[in-house]
């Protein structure tokens, strides 16, 4: 279902307005030249907008807000574009306006005293990292569309991935805010404070809130030391049940040395061996399942490698683990992450697939895997289920592969029968049926059943409040009020 | 300034279906009883209340909130009554509810596998953290009221204390909540999940309102593993700056083992040394400055004293640190810890003093304490500034006592001067009024200036929004409307 804006009032002078104020660099008319901005990455949405406009800085933006404003034009904030459920996509009705914040890209300072680094919402994930590195520290934020997915989507969205098991969501890396309100008005909530109980905690209200509450235009970050010794290790376990025991003894023993710990099943290794060059598993003998740890430490000499290499052989001895290999180089760390990161890509060429990026309780997840896999096969014979992902947080990309002998059409003509198997187990073991992609435009027919009664009328309310006119992002995490 | 809560509609006829309700156990009218439930712990307030309310479960909670909003009263939430800023004390218009959460204090439970615990609002932070001891697990927050202080308090004004440079504040803590909204609907928020990006953060929204968007009423608190090596060291250095320094140090090569970094000021060292029994400097000479620096780390054998060692040598060396001494045993590690935790009692008996709870960015420390007390200094001579507190969150509890020979009433009667006068420093070093205490009945009056504009606007949309008819402790955080 898509949300169609109103018609706005005299979209010809409004135009002619944003024009005079962000100049030619900064608006595109000419549908040809909208086109990229109008389409999600994944192909799901196609849209049109009125214009889409390229502010220069905070003040251009603000300006801009309040024009929209006053002609009831709603405004959809862009990053980088690499929403995974068509959040940054405007609906079909050609009345709103994409907002891109690709101009705002600078990085306005690292401080390595504070260990923080000041970026504007443009700023490329990747080019905030690297500048973080160069300058001996680390922005513990690691997703795979990060070459392209810009800080301010980051930030809107609530952005996870490997690192959260350690260093939390994006949310937990943010000390400051600057954003743009619905109205025009600037937050300045810039600061860099780790400790600061003067009113409500808006920053982290913003964060998340997918672009329904305005436009976050800057953040502060806090930075992390550098590692000093990095240890992979790619190990084979029965089942999930192993693997959580895995992370249990890794966690007991120092919480803090994790860097990530990822599941995979035995089905998705075995499409990555199969199907990606360069990709080949280095244990003996394919296994039920398999984990990929990463730990990390900032401090010299904390040998690392030896405190591995005793949880593993401690864990081989207790019959958790059956087989185990640790990268000697940064080479063959590549090669272990290849097994990892390839999942998706593997499963693609696999045929048709069906995703669902879903959370439990970290204790839960064996049963959510046994059981959805279970469920799966009962409802396609032949079907794959190839979870994997970030056990560490409970969060399982649970995704199942169309069976060898199916036609891909008919597959996926059964996607939300799947979608709903998967769902009802994870409601189930108190679960989110969206761990990190968020609600976007995708999944907002969720929200009642989900995350109905008080919640989603608090949320409701807020959004109201904030943004009485429903001009930003308007279609996205809500669904039509039922009243 | 103290809000005047309107008449309430008929009274007797709300406390009567009240008493129904919550029956004679769960219901306090006479004036005698309901004293020192009016009366914050500073002896700052002294309110008045229509009755005071102590509902034994959340269904009866959201009863009375639904009672009383019929009636028109407005609720005043209340824990442990150990609020700093009369956060918990009713206005003195006799017309307002005290609801204390105390009976609803039942561990629910804790999950060794999760390594979460479930509380009620009522649960004391010591019985809370006896709890994850006894379970082998750590509630890795500390306060010095936690024997009095309730859960649900500890969330409602986002406490901090000596473990935030470690594990954040107590919002870094709560993975799920339960709350009775201001219209007596509940939030049922009790999740357990690590990762969950389904609409708005209302959870981070409710840690930190300080009982003014509803009662926080249950929550799963994340625990973690207990430390198997401790380590505590007092430093002598020069100054503020080469505290930084040590912490700088410290941070570089492992933030995840550095469980507190306080910071002491040599006039606070000396006036606990003098006034404390059983507190004694056990370095060879008193210093302008110190550090109490504790590591920790749930790793056995990880050499940590070792470490610790390393890294005050080569501070000595680098002139960082004049002197150290590192605990030999848990009784002497008490005893450095005492010289830290007395600074309260020891200015308390030195007279008069004037205290503030105020924060910068680490880097700014330094300055914060060169510049703030030098203006002390020249404000009232013979002054005492005793700065003491979280350097590693650049939260100071900048307080000052009186000059010896000036009479207490004098001093007092130039506490808004002193308090001013710290203030326009941390202003001017983008700090915080409040870092800790929250903002409660005694600074709201600051807000406009530090936090207005759109911040505050916002702020009080939301609180509308939620409120609307403004009966959730009222007068705490906002200051009077100006319109």
């Amino acid at each position: 279902m898509t949300a169609v804006s109103p018609t706005p009032a005299d979209p010809a002078k409004l135009l002619e307005r944003l024009g005079q104020l962000l100049g030619p660099s900064g608006m595109l008319t000419a549908a040809g030249d909208m086109d990229p901005f109008c389409t999600d990455w994944r192909n799901l949405y196609h849209g049109r907008a009125l214009a889409v406009l390229r502010p220069a800085d905070t003040r251009e933006l603000s300006e801009a807000v309040r024009l929209c404003v006053a002609h009831g034009v709603p405004m959809v904030p862009q990053g980088g574009n690499t929403s995974m459920v068509g959040g940054a996509t405007p609906d079909d009705s050609g009345h709103e306006v994409v907002i891109c914040m690709g101009r705002m890209n600078h990085i306005r300072g690292i401080d390595p005293h504070e260990m923080t680094m000041e970026v504007e919402a443009g700023v490329p994930l990747k080019v905030a990292q690297d500048a973080a590195r160069e300058a001996g520290m680390m922005l513990p934020l690691s997703i795979s569309s990060e070459g392209s997915a810009q800080m301010g989507g980051i930030l809107a969205t609530n952005a996870g991935g490997n690192n959260t098991v350690r260093y939390g969501n994006a949310r937990e890396l943010v000390l400051g805010l600057e954003a743009v309100l619905p109205d025009g008005e600037v937050f300045h909530g810039l600061r860099r404070l780790r400790k600061d109980n003067t009113g409500y905690a808006l920053r982290q209200l913003f964060v998340g809130s997918e672009g329904t509450l305005g436009f976050i235009t800057r953040a502060i970050i806090q930075l992390q030391p550098a590692p000093k010794e990095v240890e992979v290790a790619l190990c084979a376990v029965e089942d999930a049940q192993g693997a959580l025991a895995l992370f249990s003894a890794f966690r007991a023993l120092d919480p803090a040395l994790i860097q990530a710990f990822e599941y995979m099943s035995g089905t998705g290794m075995a499409l990555v061996n199969d199907l990606i060059a360069g990709a080949s598993l280095p244990l003996e003998q394919p296994a039920p399942a398999y984990v990929l740890v990463e730990l990390a430490t900032p401090r010299p000499g904390a040998d690392l490698r030896e405190f591995m290499e005793g949880v593993l052989a401690d864990a081989m001895e207790k019959g958790i683990v059956t087989d185990a290999v640790m990268a000697e180089s940064e080479g063959q760390r590549a090669n272990l992450w290849k097994l990892r990161e390839e999942h998706a890509e593997a499963q693609k060429r696999a045929g048709a697939s069906v995703k669902n990026d879903v959370s439990v309780p970290v204790a839960r997840v064996p049963e959510l895997i046994a059981r959805a896999t279970r469920a799966c096969e009962d409802l396609i014979p032949g079907i794959r289920p190839a979870p994997f992902g970030h056990l560490g947080d409970g969060n399982i990309h649970f995704n199942v592969v169309q069976p060898v002998d199916m036609p891909a059409d008919a597959f996926l003509a059964r996607s939300h029968d799947i979608m709903d198997t998967v769902a009802d187990i994870v409601r189930d073991l108190d679960g989110s049926f969206s761990a990190e992609h968020g609600v976007g435009q995708l999944k907002p027919y969720m929200m009642a059943e989900w995350r109905g009664g008080a919640e989603l009328a608090t949320m409701r309310r807020i959004k109201a409040a904030l943004d009485p006119h429903d001009l930003m992002n308007p279609g996205k995490i809500f669904p039509p009020a039922t009243s």
